[in-house]
Parts: C-alpha cells; sequence; structure tokens
C-alpha cells in the first residue's frame, strides 16, 4: 500500500512469489516481511547449513507432491541456520502445489488425499474497538454482512483493567446475537503472564467465547498449558506463529490449546500444514486456517483441511487492503448460506492479476560486493 | 572469507555490529546470515508487529541493564512476525552490553550480578574426520595442541552404519585419551527419528561421550525427550537453534537434555542467555556456551556464566578461518591450566581491529522504491 500504518494488519503489503517449471507457472504468497524474506532466498551462502533457500530449489525436479516434500526437507536441512527462511519457503511451497495441480488438473486438496472440499464457517477478522460502543458496532456491522461468526482482536484488551475487557465481550456479544460464533484474539499481550490472562476468563465465558486466541508469545508452551488448565469451557487457540510443524505440535502437546490455527504461508506452505492437520484429528483438536492477506493465501490455506467435515470454521480477511483484493483475479465469494470453499479449480485455483497488480510494484534492488544479486522481475 | 564452502563452518562470514551511544562505541556479532538480517534492520514497516529491529532500538535511552531489557522486549513485540528479527538483534544487543560495560568501566559479567569470572576448559570443536583414521588424527591434534576435552562433529555420523560410526567414536577416544573429555555433535542428522539415533548410544557409551549433541532438528522435542529417556549414562546437549529463551527451556522441560549450549548471536544476545543459565541451574542442567566464530562472539558468550564455577566446558573456536581471528584485535588466549576465562576488561574486552577488517569488508546495497535503504557504512 502507498502508506503502511502500525495497526495489526497484515494485509497492507504482499510478498508473492511465481514459479515456473514444465511450461506451468503457479502462484503463492509468503505471509512475511518482504524484503528479508527475498533476501532469505538469494544470499551469499554463509557455510553448509546456512544457504539460501534458492540453492534447494532451482532446478528441481516437480513431478509428485513427494517431489515437493523433498524439495522441503532439503531447505529444512539447507538452510537450517537462516532463520527467515520457512517465511520465505512458504510462498514458494504454495507455488509448487499450484503447479502441481495444473499438470494433473487437479486441485490442490484431491493432491492431498481428499474426495471433496467442504464448505467451511467463515468468521470475519475484525479489531476491537477503542471504546465498547465501537466494538459493539463492529459487531453488528459483521452481522449485518452475514458472518454468523466473527473475531475480535488486539486493540485495547489486555492493555487496561479486567472490568474494562469485560465491557468489550459483552459488547462484542451482543453486537454478534445470542446465536452468534464469538471467538476473542489478544495477540501474545499477556506475553508469558498467566495470572492476568486468567483474570479474564470469566468474562469470556459469561459471553460464551469461544476460543481464547494468543494470549501469549508463540513459544511459551508452559504459560499456554497453564492457562488451558484453568479453563473450563473456553478453549485456547493459537500456532499462526508456527514456522514449523514441530512448533504446531507442541501448542498441541504441551500448551493444551483446542484450535490450531496454521498459516500456510509461514509455516513452509501447505505440506506441513497437511501433516498438522492430521495431527490436530489425532490428538481431538480442531484445525483452522490463518490468512489475514489475499484470496490465493486463503484458498492455500483452506486446502489443508479442504477434506474435513467436522472442521468448519475458517479465517475470512473480511476487510483486506485493495492491494490484497487485487492480487486475485476471482475471490472465493460465501455462498447462499455464507459459506467458503476450497476451489475445485485446478492447483489453488486462483488466477493472479498482474494488470492490476502493477500499480503496487515495487522496485528492489540488492548487490553485494559489486554484483546484483536481486531485482524484482518484470510483472 | 574469499571462497565460502559447504562445509558446516560458519567462520566463514560474519554479520558484525557497531553500536554508537553516549560518546561510546559498542560492538557485536550475529551469529546468522548477514543479508537476511540486514535486511531485517532496515526493511519497510509490514504491520504493527511486523516492524524493522532498527524502530525499536534507534534513539532509545541506554544506562542500566533495564533499559536493555526494555529494548530487546520491545523489539520482542514490535518485530514478531519478522522471523529474522532475533538473529539481527543479537548482534545489537551483544553491543549495547559492550557499551554499558565501557560506560561504567565494567566487564558485563559485574553487571550481570557475577563477582567473578571462573575460568572454562575449552573443547575443540572440530568435525569427524572421512575415515576413522583422519578422525583418530584429529584427536591425536587437538590433545597434541592440549586439548584435555574435544567435540566432533557432522561429517560422516548417520550417513552410513551403527557400526561405521562406532569406529568413529573409538578412533576418537584413542587419539583424545582415556582422560580426555569426548563430546559428540550429530548436526540434526537424524531430524527426528529416535530409532535411528538410539542406535548410537551403545557405541558412545562404550567410548565415553559425555554428551551427544543435536540428534534430531532443533524443534523436535518429543525425539529428544524419548531419546533422553533411554540413554543410561550419555546426556544429550542442544540449545544453539534457540533463537528465544522460551525455545531453550523447552529443551529442558520437554527434551531432557543435560547440557544447554545457547549462542548469543542467535538468542537474542547476552541478557536471554543469562536468563537460560539461571533457569538451567534451577533445574539442575548444566549450562554450556555456542561458539564457532570470532573472539568478540566468544566473549559475549561466556559472560552469562562466567560466574558459575561448577559449569566449567566451554566451546572455543579451535580452527576459526582468517577473517574470524582478524576480527579481534586481541584474543581470549588459554592460561598456562588450558582454560579460558570472560574477560576483566571493561564491557566485553575485546577491541575490534578496523584495519586487519577492511580486506574482508563487502559492499552491499539495498534499495526499495529509488530509495537507498542500505549501504556498508564505513570501516
Amino acid at each position: 500500500m502507498p502508506v503502511v500504518t502500525d495497526e495489526a494488519d497484515g494485509s497492507q503489503d504482499a510478498l508473492l512469489v511465481r514459479v515456473a517449471a514444465g511450461g506451468h507457472v503457479g502462484w503463492g504468497e509468503c505471509e512475511a516481511a518482504p524484503l528479508p524474506s527475498i533476501a532469505a532466498f538469494i544470499c551469499p551462502m554463509s557455510h553448509g547449513v546456512c544457504r539460501p533457500v534458492a540453492d534447494s530449489v532451482l532446478g528441481q525436479t516437480l513431478e509428485s507432491p513427494e517431489d515437493i516434500a523433498r524439495i522441503a526437507s532439503a531447505v529444512a536441512y539447507n538452510s537450517m541456520d537462516l532463520l527467515q527462511a520457512p517465511h520465505t519457503f512458504s510462498g514458494v511451497e504454495m507455488a509448487l502445489w499450484d503447479i502441481l495441480g495444473k499438470m494433473r488438473s487437479e486441485p490442490v486438496w484431491r493432491l492431498l488425499g481428499y474426495d471433496k472440499s467442504h464448505p467451511k464457517t467463515p468468521y470475519a477478522s475484525v479489531l476491537f474497538g477503542d471504546t465498547p460502543q465501537e466494538t459493539l458496532e463492529r459487531a453488528r456491522d459483521a452481522r449485518s454482512r452475514s458472518f454468523r461468526a466473527a473475531k475480535f482482536g488486539w486493540g485495547p484488551i489486555g492493555r487496561g483493567s479486567v472490568a474494562a475487557d469485560a465491557e468489550h465481550f459483552v459488547a462484542a456479544r451482543e453486537g454478534l446475537g445470542q446465536d452468534g460464533i464469538l471467538l476473542v484474539d489478544t495477540g501474545q499481550i499477556f506475553i508469558e503472564d498467566v495470572e492476568r490472562a486468567a483474570a479474564r476468563l470469566p468474562a469470556m465465558e459469561k459471553a460464551n467465547v469461544l476460543w481464547f486466541e494468543e494470549p501469549f508469545h508463540a513459544s511459551a508452551l508452559e504459560a499456554y498449558g497453564a492457562l488451558a488448565g484453568r479453563s473450563a469451557k473456553v478453549r485456547l487457540a493459537g500456532g499462526e506463529g508456527a514456522h514449523n510443524e514441530s512448533m504446531a505440535k507442541q501448542l498441541i502437546d504441551y500448551g493444551g490449546i483446542g484450535y490450531v490455527q496454521i498459516d500456510c504461508g509461514r509455516i513452509g506452505g501447505i505440506g506441513p500444514s497437511k501433516a498438522v492437520a492430521d495431527y490436530a484429528v489425532a490428538k481431538g483438536v480442531t484445525f483452522v486456517n490463518h490468512t489475514f492477506t489475499s484470496h490465493l493465501a486463503l484458498s492455500a490455506s483452506l486446502q489443508p483441511y479442504a477434506g474435513f467435515g467436522d472442521h468448519e470454521i475458517c479465517e475470512y480477511p473480511a476487510m483486506p487492503k485493495p492491494l490484497a483484493i487485487a492480487i486475485a483475479a476471482n475471490h472465493l465469494e460465501r455462498d447462499a448460506q455464507g459459506q467458503v470453499a476450497a476451489p475445485e479449480a485446478p492447483g489453488l485455483g486462483i488466477a493472479v492479476a498482474p494488470a492490476a497488480l502493477r500499480p503496487y510494484l515495487q522496485q528492489v534492488e540488492i548487490s553485494v560486493g559489486g554484483r546484483r544479486l536481486y531485482e524484482t522481475p518484470r510483472l
């Protein structure tokens, strides 16, 4: 976007990945800081296991899901000391699935072994208002746009008193109606302070909040586990910060979450997300996508659990910036029942729209020792 | 270095951080891929919690250890979605301690609350040879250079048979002598395959290996825990991949390691390393530094446990590349007993040598939208 603000809205910029192979072109999107992610693709090798992501991707054979898994393993090993690598590879991996689906004329979810793409109930992701009245209005607005579920996040929650937060929960429930699915996201505000987070539980329970998302830092497993043990009804949700399969599994095993939220644009793509989805089923935990950007990212994030009929909630970017809308030529619209599903079309089923995107394209140039390592390709 | 090879040697390049504050200059070193780490310092903001590291550092007050902790918390929160940020900030944080020590004319370990810098027994870090004979010769060489302890890593281990690996362990023990401290590092080669790792335990036990380092991927806590439960004598070691305090604590709590190895150049600097050291003491685990680069990084990595008399092993870069030697004008030499200690001099006690470094300096230029965001500063 021409202006990027400090609001917690990840759709203000975008890093798209275009991969060409075997006469096909696939697209993916990293949910990541663009410049460091580009640098992680093209940087000079530091040593044997601190190599740029490109080293493990370019020139590889792509004929089957096993090839994607093989490339992913190579990245994980060859770039184990390059912290940004999983964020970079996430967009690449999506694009590889997109290509493979196009090669086989199959949607990605079928390549993952599913027979059917089950419709999901999208929740509108909105931010808490600065006042309970604003929160009430935003909840009414979500309802008026036919969202049966809404997630309220960030804003003032955790920054003031327990009573002040409670007013926001009451307002959100009132605006959404008694039958609405109400979700709360506190954006890691309690760091690892279990007592401060637990103090919000009674008001959440009273407002019939289904899940309490990201109370703590993504790695604060012990705090997650302690809070989960103290909540009778409200289940914890988390996982968007997971940049590998293990981190998500640990939130399930040690953190006691009831909902695991995976962003395909961060965890390394669709393959590891599918592995987490299968693990969640085995552990009685519900899988949910994390998506705050384009419908390209949305399609990718629905694939890993498209075949699960009973994991039916999905995140749906309710108020994306114009850039995020411009990325996709076709969108995953809600059906008459207000639901969305991973598309039936080959690959990810989303056409990227170069003409609409071009006005947003940023010219990036990176040189080391007089050698040009990167410049923005033509769109 | 003019040529960077794919050997597992992290001293082939370096990212130094120079911070100026209050008339003092401090230095730090990231153990990280330079280009993505630079990008994470200067990239455009993506949204409120995906900001460049510079935003939370430049212009801040620096008068006490509490200021460093406050800046670190700001980075953790403001850059929570920027994966590379902890690697970038690690070098910055070291430099802040260096400045604070110089301001107060105190070594960093004293600022951390220690009365004394206890000498440590350094182990030589060497790679396994391609053949057991080569491993034997390297072990003899370490011994001849008066190293009482040696760690053998990577090479062919885990790539061939259990019997082939056992020959290397026998050779290492023979070369080092019966009284030497023998450590083994397998560099994540078993990914998360507990059986394959466990198959190496009997031969390690027979060779009296003190620790078995990084059998698995840094996040594979369950595999760590399972292997720890199956090892009677050989303790697990790990932690170098930790890029925050929580990850290191999890390896202790869920992974069952006996030695926690922290790289100040990755975990976010000296502050979180000290927190891990204190946690290790409380849990009966031994703290060890992880250092494979310069003596600037070595000094930083010794500070967090300088005051522990009974955590006495330390990693010591035994065969660094000329670049890593050029970084420091003074070096932490072993004393008559073959031991090293964090220096008594103010700050980190290491003078960086611009003249010696200059031949290695790489000119890096990064532009976005026609605006120059970074170019290598003058040395």
